[in-house]
């Protein structure tokens, strides 16, 4: 596709998308870990690819979405929702109610920035701990040439 | 625009609720606060004016929007809806499920009264910390010449 | 605000919503129409500005939402949506419920395109007759030196 | 991934997921279609792979979801949901509601076989005209091996 369709802009391509979540499936057989399943969102907070592993339980998608889905609506990474969710239970509370449940301030929503840090979409993964979820998104995300924003202080 | 247009009633002009809007974001401006969105609600809970900053995360409109929709729905300011929150989870919890989750009970919701004390709508800001967001909404709600009430006793 | 905070990418920005909502409806105004409401929404189908006049009724924002989401939703201007409706109202029908009734596919509802063709956002307005809703849309996009795509080949 | 993980049964693996959603993009760039979106289903109706193009419009994956999980719901390919819903127009509407209008009627959803003609999941396919994203839904099932059926008579 050497020349873009003319139509929606997008900061974040399906060729990246597609490696994001190529790598991160691979990040989890090289760890040995649980099936997992990866979703690539947009600006938009849309997804642009999923992958769900062989042995993966049924509501995997829904949940790697709902970590990608909050990291985007809140503009922080999942370690910052989870901080939020144990001190300000009121608010992600209502915050919750408001999206519809499409929620899920966890490790394993990890922001997707450029090099000058502009947001470009979100990766949700799920399927094992959440912290080893998150690894796998890290090494997708940087594979692709991008900034991984777990929500933690660098 | 001389001559109001024949229709509902309204007690907060649109010209108030965009200075209001406008005034809200420059003193986020002159504050160095992150990117703010800020709603303007009128005795309906309708809105009447929004303005969402660049950089400003997806969820920002919604969660702006609840936190006014919250004041104008109980008639208390988003500190009085947080405290409720605290001392009665119970209650709070059935009014989010009641309203379809579109109450967000922090500060931030501000009720706009006339000089009479009568509630003409409520201003709702996301973006930065909740009393930060406030300190906001209450800047572009006196400079309407309007009175602001956060929902704690003056 | 020269310097953009970083965040989210904004191909629309709030200074160009602005200027599309203040001049959508001082159109309005200049040809005597009814109360119009104005929401401009970005690429994520996000408001980045909302402006109701007085008088205009109750739901008279959803509508123009409806219109710029419906707009965005599937890459149309409102007048190819409202062809759509009436030639295949089997998925139209199916659409609407699919979005939660979140698509109101008339005219008024228009794409805000750059100069290259690519699609920024939409601009949904509604309160008069759905093509004298459409004139003003165009007038806005035009003043903030875009390009309105009503969804009529050219 | 030699050893398939213990887990949930899968008729349809992620590998022939993964090249079903890659040959039907390839067949869209081949006949030079608008950019699409393909969803593909599992037995259980939740994707085992999305990949979604650039330049595609905002609610392509709910659509392309939508005309997949139809086909899985009723256990027809698309033809003949669009059949049924011209015909039986109030089982229809009434089906619509009682998925939560999480289905789409429409041709370009199609039903993945195994040989013995048993039902593995489905695919979904959105961008450009029905027909046309049906052809390439069918150009990806047949790469994999397996049979499609659109809900015509063979």
């Amino acid at each position: 596709m050497p020349n873009p369709p003319i139509g929606f802009a997008h900061g974040l391509t399906l060729a990246a998308a597609s490696r994001i979540a190529e790598v991160t499936l691979a990040k989890g057989r090289e760890l040995g870990l649980a099936p997992l399943t990866v979703v690539v969102l947009d600006q938009a907070a849309q997804p642009k690819a999923l992958l769900r592993e062989d042995g993966a339980s049924l509501l995997r998608p829904e949940i790697a979405m709902g970590k990608a889905f909050g990291a985007m609506a809140l503009g922080f990474g999942g370690r910052e929702l989870a901080r939020r969710s144990a001190k300000m239970p009121g608010f992600m509370n209502a915050f919750s109610d408001l999206c519809g449940g499409r929620a899920v301030p966890v490790p394993g929503g990890v922001l997707v920035r450029d090099a000058s840090g502009t947001i470009l979409g979100a990766v949700g993964v799920s399927g094992d701990a959440s912290d080893k979820d998150e690894v796998c998104a890290v090494a997708g995300i940087e594979a692709a040439g991008l900034v991984a924003d777990t929500g933690d202080p660098e």
